[in-house]
């Protein structure tokens, strides 16, 4: 993750975030009110309360006559914004980026997708993104004036480990490096601390802090094209020493086994992905082109397709045993649109992943198909906002995402939705 | 890990840090200039300050007259008083438990141990200890007034996951609870915050932040009668959603394998145990007793000692590449006793590692042998304190074990030790 905001800028937000909670939990206050709410001196609420005002984040709602404050003048009380935007999330895929837009109580103010070429450049994908934001913001009539933070998700690891990185030693590209620049052009266009990450990884926070049962310890898999993973540790969003946490798919299954494109063999990867199960359902015979094949043969409950199936779930409940065990995790989730297709996958993890642990079932993690869409890492990327805010780092306990608005608007594509 | 303390509490005591901070930073201070520092209001600081001059952490140093507060008195100047511990580190063996006090610079003030039977019951190790912290601060004219937290290392999983725990399916003990009392007893005592964890996973928060080159990512594996472990991620010890984190020893390397006392089959540590390795030797005719028997057949070269463990390594080495893979750490560390006495094992879990992760020879760990010893536990609790303490939470840049006077002093039992 990277904040371009040095320790002095880091100090004035932590006081900054503790003034626009205040306000936020009791509504309009005096200056005077704040300053011993949050235990402030007079002269520093000043200049943090003189900041928001001239960025838009509060604004003076009356003068109570009846209080008089130190210089005898009535006493100015001060709110938050309702057209304030705090927080953003931004999701690249590799054909769309997805913008959420929330306020300081975490309700969605307005989201919205623009397609793109999957070959478009990241200048192209970061102007068609700050398009849509304005786009987003006028039609909802919220300004970036007090903007906390943007989260920003990314296909591929993140950040890229050094040079070296996108080349395995067989000469092939393993994974894109991290795209320049689209971090530095947010935090110059919105002039606040920007968070980058993959958006596998992002998707594993967005899962954490879903719906009303979040959890601080979760191991999240996603079946696609390859297998990608992220990990939320004590509340925490793991990135590791070099980017690198969280690839599960190249934990090794089969030592003899297939050639992987990292350049390994026998990787989770080979067995597990949707090209993975492809190829070991037309070695028995059951030749399937795609996805939507698959889907078929699932609903026509063919025996090939049940039995790969339950061999690349058991190789990847093996694979989750180990991450269990390391991490015990309060919950497993399984994504990738494959997991929806076919129940039999999240089944036999759960089943393999029994026999990997103690035997008690009380320490168990609970296993379940991603509640999100894959569409939905822009809610990770605000969710990772949310998270980094000093007040809000044990989110389990106070940032949840509101999804209520989330849900009606986040499904077409193209369009820019805006709260009622 | 447990806290008893409130918001209230925690809020007071990041004030309190930040005014303790100030004072190490610039030494004596007036009143004024703490508050400009801190950003803090003159009546809350002088509350805090209030507060620590009355538990004796901060001492009046000299009034100077030159310089005039608003009230026209002269202006006292404030100092860290020098012989106020900070924080203390208490680790609980099987055998003796082990004391570290440290300064407000994390300098170690005064070390000692006391042995007891290993049948002690809890409530007489706690007097035993409570009467060796005793000694040391009479010794080294050290007092607790200021005592910032305890940390306190124990030995098995902790917290304790639930009363059905301690026995597995087959009826053996397998792990045993978390010693009830201890933290109550050490918190009464010191009105302070204390900490509880995991003795080896203290060990691995030890070794992530032992010498110069501090690491935020590690995972940490001890072999010894079993196989424990401890992993830290992003700067955090990880406990894990039922306190069972970085149990890596009952990760499934040989589904076939011999029977574990946890239940399972073919656990990492029936092979990779000490007696794990001494019952693979019988099987290959070479009859070793116990680790000094293993330790004459390494000095000696004898080839079935070789093999078994560098088979035991390579299987400790696929369970860390999954770990690796998992959670990307810049560092892995082998401790126990036989580490030491066959580096054998270090070479052979670093040559499969290479083999378990991506071709790229610079994303992965270094891997070595632990730097602490086995009775270095109480290191670890002091940083866990360290840690804790909000300012100090990014300890890698800012917290690290002094360890110069340290090393000197912690080898020799039943004696107490204090600076010079």
């Amino acid at each position: 993750m990277q904040m371009p905001t040095g320790v002095h800028a880091l100090v004035r937000r932590t006081h900054e975030d503790r003034v626009l909670r205040a306000l936020q939990e009791n509504g309009a206050m005096s200056r005077g009110e704040i300053a011993r709410v949050v235990g402030l001196s007079r002269t520093t609420l000043s200049e943090i309360t003189g900041s928001l005002l001239q960025r838009g984040a509060i604004v003076v709602v009356d003068t109570d006559a009846s209080r008089r404050e130190g210089s005898g003048r009535p006493a100015e009380r001060l709110a938050l914004d309702p057209a304030s935007a705090q927080f953003m999330g931004v999701d690249f895929g590799h054909r769309r980026v997805h913008v959420v837009i929330a306020d300081a109580s975490h309700e969605v103010m307005a989201s919205g997708s623009v397609r793109y070429d999957d070959k478009a450049s990241w200048p192209t994908r970061t102007e068609l993104a700050l398009g849509l934001v304005d786009r987003l913001s006028a039609e909802a009539g919220v300004h970036f004036g007090a903007l906390q933070g943007v989260g920003i998700g990314v296909p591929g690891p993140y950040p890229a480990p050094d040079a070296a990185w996108p080349r395995a030693a067989s000469g092939t590209t393993v994974l894109r490096p991290a795209p320049d620049g689209v971090d530095v052009a947010f935090a110059e266009r919105f002039d606040a601390p920007v968070i980058v990450d993959n958006n596998t990884r992002l998707a594993a926070l967005a899962e954490a802090i879903s719906g009303a049962d979040s959890v601080a310890d979760l191991v999240y898999v996603r079946l696609s094209d390859g297998v990608g993973g992220g990990l939320v540790v004590g509340g925490q969003l793991v990135t590791g020493s070099a980017g690198l946490a969280g690839e599960l798919g190249h934990v090794t299954v089969e030592p003899a086994g297939r050639p992987c494109r990292c350049g390994k063999r026998g990787c989770l990867e080979t067995v597990a992905s949707v090209p993975g199960i492809l190829a070991a359902c037309w070695e028995f015979g059951l030749r399937l082109e795609n996805l939507q094949d698959l889907a078929a043969a699932v609903a026509g409950a063919h025996p090939v397709a049940d039995r790969v199936l339950r061999e690349a779930a058991a190789a990847l409940g093996r694979v989750v045993g180990a991450a269990t065990m390391t991490l015990n995790p309060a919950k497993v989730v399984i994504g990738g649109e494959i997991t929806r297709l076919a129940p039999v996958i999240v089944e036999q993890v759960a089943a393999t992943l029994a026999g990997e642990l103690f035997p008690i079932a009380s320490a168990g993690p609970v296993v379940e198909a991603a509640r999100l869409s894959d569409d939905d890492g822009a809610l990770g990327a605000l969710a990772a906002v949310f998270h980094s805010s000093p007040l809000l780092a044990r989110y389990p306990e106070t940032a949840e995402v509101k999804s209520g608005s989330r849900v009606r608007n986040s499904t077409d594509e193209g369009a820019a939705h805006v709260r009622p």
